[in-house]
Parts: C-alpha cells; sequence; structure tokens
C-alpha cells in the first residue's frame, strides 16, 4: 500500500543502538536470545485507555531492513566501529520472532503490545522505529478517537496537514485518525495511500479569486453542482456568505437537478452562526444543506458547541487533532525483559531510580477477559507466555498493587491479544485494510464500559497479573532491591 | 542532502487544493497570476520570536514536483475532475516565482516569511506542503531555541526521535533542533542526511545484558575507551552505578592512555544526584568526567536544575523538544494577497468573522532595522514590494494598531529580509550547509535584545508597516466592512 513512498528506514535509528549493536559483536554476546516488550505507561489527556495504531508500518519497515553500501560507508567513517561489525551489517538479516496486539485493539498501561525475540544484535536495533510507528499512530488514533466520542455520532474529519509535525505526521496521523473514527482526510495522500477518504472543496483564496463572492460561489457551483460545499464566512457569514449560497444553490444546484452539500463555517462564534444560518437555510428549502464546522477544534469545544446546541452537522477538527495539541506526547518504551541462557528464559528488570520507570520482567502474553453473556471486557491479564487461562474455571483477579483486592469472575471468554507477526524474520500476518481496521476498532470499543471512555476521571480498567508473574517479578526486584540497601 | 530519502511528495496536499485548481481551469481562471503570503500569528509558548527553518525542504519539494501516472489514474477514479484537468496534471510544471526568509532567521507575526507569485493554478497547490515544511521545522528551532536558553552555555543534545511524530517528525526535527542551537543528536538519519552529529552510547539494556553493571559497564570500556560514557541509573546511581563506573574508568579506560567520557542520569532527582556523583566523580580523579541529565527535560525543567546547582554538563532533551510539547502546533498559514489584473497588482484581503484571522493584504516586502552603532535589530518594517528604505535617511516607525506611538530613527542599516529562491520555476538559490545555517542563527539571535529572548513576559519586538501599506489595508478593510453593515 505504500506505494511510490516506500523508503529504506533502517538508519532512522538513535545511534546508540549501532553503538550497542557494535559492543554486542565484540563483546560475544550478539547472538545471545533477547527478549523486548514495547509498552507505555500512562494514557495521554488522562484517557481511561489508548488504541494501538501503526502496526502496518513496523512490519513494512522489519520488511525492507537493510545497510547500504552508503550507510555503512557513513559509519565507517565515524570512526567507532569494527570491520567485522561493518561486514556483519553488510550481510544483516532480521530473524526475530514478533508478536503484537493487533492494530485497532484498545490498549492498556504495561501490557506487551509488541514482544520481540531474537539475537539481541538486531532486536536491539528495531527499537528506535518501533517506538517511532508505535507511539505516534497510537498517539493520533487515541486523541481522534476522544474527538469522534465528544461528536456523539456527527461527523468528524481529519483537516490537519499543514499543522502536522512532518510529512509521515500528515499521512500516517490520517491513516490513524481513521482508524481512531474519523470518516474522512483533507490528505489526499492518505486516501491514495491507504484508502482514507479524502474529502475538501475550497480554501477562501477561492473566494477572494473572484470578483465578488457569489461570482466565486457561482463558478464552483458550475463546476460542482453535485457535490457544492461552500466556505461562507470570507467576508460576514450571515451578511453575505449564507445569502449567496442559498442564491447559488437556487441558481446552479437546484436548477440542475442537484441538491446543496453543505456550507462551512471556519472563523467567529460558530455555535452562534450555526443556529442562524440554519434557519436562513431551512428556510430557503434546505434543511437538507450540512453545515460543517472548524476553525481550531477539539473535544472540548465541541463537546461544549453540542452543548449550547450548535446545529453542526460535520466537524473539520485540524491541528489539535493532528498533533494531539493537549498531550502530544505517546510514551510507548521498548524495554529488555528476558535473556536466554542454557536454554532457560531467565527473566531481566530494571529498578531504576523512579518507582514509575521499573520494568515487567519475564516472556509474557497479554489477555482479555470477556463477560459471556453481555460481551463487555472485565479485565486484561499478562501471564507468563507458558500460561494459559481457561474460561471453563473461575479466575481469581487480583490487584497487583492493592493485593487485597479480589475478585473471582466466572462465565467469561479469555483472549490471547498478541498474534505471531514475524516468525524468525518471515512476516506470517497480513495487515488489514484500513477501512477494516477501522471497522474492528469500533467493535471493540463496544465492548468497553462508558466509564472507562469518560474524558474525567474515567474508570481504571484493570490490568492484572497472573500469580506467577507476579511472584517472580516480586522476587526478582527484592533481590534487586536488597543488593543496595 | 536527502540522499536515498527523496520522495515525491506532489500528493501530499490537501483535496480541496485538488478542486480548487480544476475549478480554476473549468472557470478560466488557472493563469491569472497570484500572490500569496506565508505568514504566521502568533510565537509558540508566548515567546518573543521564531525561528525560520525549513526552506531546504520546500525548495527540494517545488523542485521535484510532478504528478505520476498513478497519482493521475487515482485522481481520475474519484470521479470529480475534468480530462482537462488531468491532462493538464500530467504536464504540471512549477513556473512561479518564490522569495524567502533563509532559514535560521529569527521571525515574527505577520511578516511574510514566504511569498509565491504565480499563476493561481500552481500557486494554490503548493499551500499544503510549503505550510508542513515550514511550520514544522520553524516550530522545532524555535522551542529548542528555549532550551538551548535555558541550558546557558551547556550543551543540549535532541534525543527525541522515539517520541516523534512520524518519521520526518524524527529526521527533518532533529534538522530543525540543531538549527536552533541542539549540539547533537540521537538520530543516525539527521546525521547521515544533514551532517547532525549523531551521538549516544547505551541503554539500559546493555547494562541488563550482562550478568552486572560491572561486567556490562567493562565490556562497553573494551569497546570504547576513547568515547566511554556510561549510562549509571539501572539499579542505583550512587551505589551501583557511580562506583562501577570509577572502577571500570580506571581499569579500562585509564589504564589504555584515555580519559574517560562521563556518565549519563535517567531517572531519580537529578540535581541531587549530580551533585553527590560529581563529588564522587572528582574525589576520584575525574572532574574532567562530564556528567549528562535526560529524562522529560524542557527548558523550565533544566532551568529549575541549574538554579539549584545540579552539576550537568550537558542535558539530553527528548520528548518535550521534539514534539515542542508545551505549544506543539506552529500556526503559520498561507493567504492570497494580491492578483494581476491587465497588468496591475491588485491587493485581495480577507476580512472574516475574527479580526485575528484578517489578512494583510498586497505583494509586500519585509525589511528589518539594526543600529549602525550596536549592529542591534531595532525593528521590522513590512512595506509594499515597490518601496525601498533608505538607511541616510531618519525613518519614522510607528505602531499600526496604535498609531500614535511613534518613533524616529537615525543612524541604522535596513535589510531586506526575503532572498529569491526560484525564478519563473527556476531555482536560483542554493542552500547553504545545515552547519552554516545554525552558526548564521547563532549570529542573528545575537542581535537580538535579551528582552526579547524572555519565557515570561518578552519585549513585544515591533513589526510596522509602511505607511503606504497601512494606508492601503485601511483602505480595504473599510470598504469592505461598509459593505456588510
Amino acid at each position: 500500500m505504500y506505494g511510490d513512498t516506500r523508503r529504506n528506514l533502517t538508519m532512522l535509528t538513535d545511534f546508540y543502538e549501532l553503538t550497542m549493536m557494535n559492543g554486542f559483536l565484540s563483546s560475544k554476546t550478539a547472538r545471545k536470545i533477547a527478549y523486548f516488550d514495547l509498552f507505555f505507561r500512562r494514557v495521554p489527556d488522562g484517557g481511561g485507555f489508548a488504541l494501538a495504531a501503526g502496526l502496518e508500518q513496523l512490519i513494512e519497515y522489519l520488511k525492507t531492513l537493510q545497510f547500504t553500501e552508503d550507510d555503512i560507508e557513513y559509519l565507517r567513517g565515524r570512526k567507532l566501529f569494527s570491520t567485522e561489525f561493518l561486514k556483519f551489517l553488510k550481510n544483516f538479516r532480521f530473524t526475530c520472532d514478533v508478536w503484537a496486539i493487533p492494530e485497532g485493539t484498545p490498549i492498556f498501561p504495561q501490557e506487551p503490545v509488541v514482544t520481540v525475540r531474537g539475537p539481541v544484535i538486531e532486536a536491539q536495533l528495531i527499537e528506535t522505529m518501533a517506538l517511532i510507528i508505535i507511539n505516534h499512530q497510537s498517539l493520533i488514533a487515541t486523541k481522534t478517537n476522544r474527538v469522534v466520542r465528544a461528536a456523539a455520532g456527527r461527523s468528524v474529519m481529519e483537516f490537519g496537514s499543514r499543522r502536522a509535525q512532518g510529512f509521515d505526521g500528515a499521512v500516517l496521523g490520517a491513516r490513524a485518525a481513521y482508524i481512531g473514527g474519523a470518516d474522512a482526510t483533507a490528505c489526499t495522500m492518505a486516501d491514495r495511500n491507504f484508502g482514507v477518504p479524502a474529502a475538501g472543496t475550497m480554501a477562501h483564496s477561492w473566494v477572494q479569486m473572484f470578483d465578488s463572492e457569489y461570482d466565486a460561489f457561482s463558478a464552483y457551483a458550475g463546476t460542482y453542482p453535485q457535490n457544492c460545499l461552500l466556505l461562507v464566512d470570507t467576508y460576514n457569514v450571515l451578511k453575505s456568505g449564507v445569502p449567496n449560497a442559498i442564491r447559488v444553490f437556487n441558481e446552479k444546484v437546484v436548477s440542475r437537478g442537484f441538491r446543496p452539500a453543505g456550507i462551512r463555517i471556519d472563523s467567529g462564534d460558530i455555535t452562534y452562526l450555526s443556529l442562524k444560518a440554519r434557519a436562513m437555510l431551512d428556510a430557503a428549502g434546505f434543511s437538507d444543506c450540512k453545515i460543517v464546522a472548524s476553525n481550531s477544534l477539539d473535544e472540548y469545544i465541541i463537546r461544549d458547541m453540542i452543548i449550547q446546541g450548535a446545529k453542526i452537522d460535520s466537524f473539520g477538527v485540524g491541528e489539535r487533532l493532528i498533533t494531539a495539541a493537549s498531550d502530544p506526547v505517546f510514551g510507548g518504551v521498548y524495554k529488555l525483559v528476558a535473556v536466554e541462557e542454557n536454554g532457560q528464559i531467565v527473566p531481566k528488570v530494571k529498578l531504576s531510580e523512579n518507582v514509575s520507570k521499573l520494568t515487567l520482567p519475564c516472556y509474557k502474553k497479554p489477555w482479555r477477559l470477556y463477560d459471556r453473556a453481555s460481551g463487555m471486557a472485565i479485565a486484561d491479564v499478562i501471564t507468563l507466555a507458558d500460561e494459559e487461562i481457561d474460561p471453563q474455571k473461575p479466575y481469581e483477579l487480583f490487584d497487583p498493587d492493592h493485593v487485597w483486592k479480589r475478585k473471582t469472575v466466572t462465565g467469561f471468554t479469555a483472549r490471547s491479544l498478541q498474534v505471531p507477526i514475524f516468525k524468525g524474520g518471515e512476516c506470517v500476518y497480513k495487515s488489514p485494510l484500513t477501512e477494516e481496521i477501522k471497522a474492528y476498532a469500533a467493535k471493540e470499543l463496544k465492548k468497553l464500559w462508558d466509564e472507562v471512555k469518560r474524558f474525567e476521571n474515567p474508570h481504571k480498567y484493570y490490568v492484572d497479573l497472573s500469580p506467577r508473574l507476579w511472584e517472580k517479578r516480586n522476587t526478582l526486584l527484592g533481590e534487586l532491591y536488597a543488593r543496595f540497601e
């Protein structure tokens, strides 16, 4: 699907991945099998959940991993790397196993979204790109879904390309926004590359290019009678824009057997203007003519507009969506959780100076338990990779931080959230179409209680640990902690 | 310089640019000569100035503008565009004139950073990409300079790739950060493509891969005795990390005739830890060993650390810099300001429902006046394009909003800020090397008074209008306003 934008992004990696790789080779640890988890610690904006996105681009990246002669020459010029290492890069091939939670799945802090198993020299390299991709698209999908929830059934269009942080910020941001629930984008490339429907009609410059607003609308309707949506705020919405639009709808649209598509308001008190414009359009017989609003919108402004009775059918949301402006960082991390020693999987942990930066050791699997009767999600559980959850037996959940909080569930189904993506470097997964991911996300979101979807003080959805994992983590942390006290 | 990442980004354009282009062609306005200004309205973070960045990428984009067969087939499939238009796209060539303020120049609200003159069908198309590029890189250069000012002479390294909003967010963000004053980046691709020095040594995973922290440090020093910088917070900074580092510096670095490069602290109370670590290193004879700090830093945290006496030589600044997290949108816009009619340049203005969204009409030039004795910038003036400012004569500045505020300056030099970039579609400008842009930015920033560089309540640097431009704008706005009152 990437078309002419397919790129070799192998060198888009933090320099320390390369110094470590060279070091692993020198110290004979390069082929040691390592397990890395990609997870996040906090939902942006204080939300109750995030939406996973970006896996398709991660797969593309892993498939195209390759160091070119130019890359190797550049590295040789840095005078830090051994000849053996540069030769290794020349023949570099990705041979790891990768598992991931599919795109569009609601995800929660601490659970492994992506797990990578393979020689540490390979598994280390991909840290930077795995994080860029998953962090960026999960951020935008999560933010967009907030906007979509605020719009309460009205249409949301992603209009932010011009304020995106770079080209992929625009294109892949539009892809993530679609997964998160936007209905359309302004970004043409996102349509061509990913099938995200692109929409748009005119800027103020269109109106200014003609001698009058009426002439401009008339010319537009002449070209697009079947899709006539007019921007009405270049001069004055109620005294000029809407009256000219109504006149042109009659003269150039209805007269040719079409119905007007809509008007767009991009400045002023949009709630007030929408009410007045709605009345004018209705009185003119255009109650089917849509009103589109834009202008630095976000979930809070949209919610307020709706509470105040704004007559808006569709919201064009730009800079605050495409940059997730209210909280523009998705803090995913990629951490070593285990290594294989003599055929045994040995868990690894990081103590750190902040409790919040502790890692969860061991090769693990995330599960989601659903109530069998209602289909609603009950909680997630992280287990060791060799554990199974048997839905035929009652399962006791407990809060890993407050272990006296316990609850036994019955009548549930258990879903192992990760699916295999690469086996020994071969891709074994086919990414769904973007629209399929969007539909899947909408379906999965219906399985979360409304309490988890609130903007303020959302209900905490539990991500519990299996008793065996909980024990292992505590033993490991206790041993380490004791060494430094 | 783009190397293997050169891409055709022609389709990265808002869909409405294409519907307008098709409409211009249908309504016989396509070849009308239009003037567009790219400008911004507000400095992010309440700052006193912004730094222009991105021109090199804008030039690359304009040079590679071309619709492929695939692009045209995609557009044909949308069933909105005329056959004439699709044929036009097939032969599309960019023939406009472009002027711009060079990268690294401090810029202020309202002044035209880029001006484009040419057939409206071409000048309209490039709106989206011109904005993405200039908005993104100016945002990051401006933010980085805040961080650099807070660091007060200490080194700042851009460490944010993994939290960047997409691939270009990382690579071009690192480029912009370098222009804004960062000394280095973690992003390898930014080094290879743009010569931004890439730096980095190890992650926590390096330490975890070995049986002990000592073994990990020892292996690293064995490979890199000449560049040995150790991450000391995997377990416990003062009880394990620093003692192990000192031991390894002695055993593996000094013993081989090198000096240790440094230690990095990535968690905990970094100010406190830096003071203790500094004392331990000094006592061990390593007063030349640098201390690097990282962990969600920004300009405010860095300023606080320095006030509290932290012993930090270098700051690694990640997510909050690469996303400009405190204010992640640079609100540049691209507006029609004039058209040519029968050989005359006719100014165009947009009234809008918000005074803040008014545009400044006319084909214009921005100037900067410098005090001849001190070399310091006095104010900027926007004039009509055919005006000159004669530094031999006194020049009366006045505030365009509060016209009684007047000041006559003498003994100044006047610099026309824009330079020609394209003439009739041919590039007439050679972008400087990134390091040259960085040096130029540092030089130009010295010409701004410290009062303009404050974080809180910076002095307002004036951008005045020439009397002729002021008159024209008011006449035009007055005429329009009267029509709707």
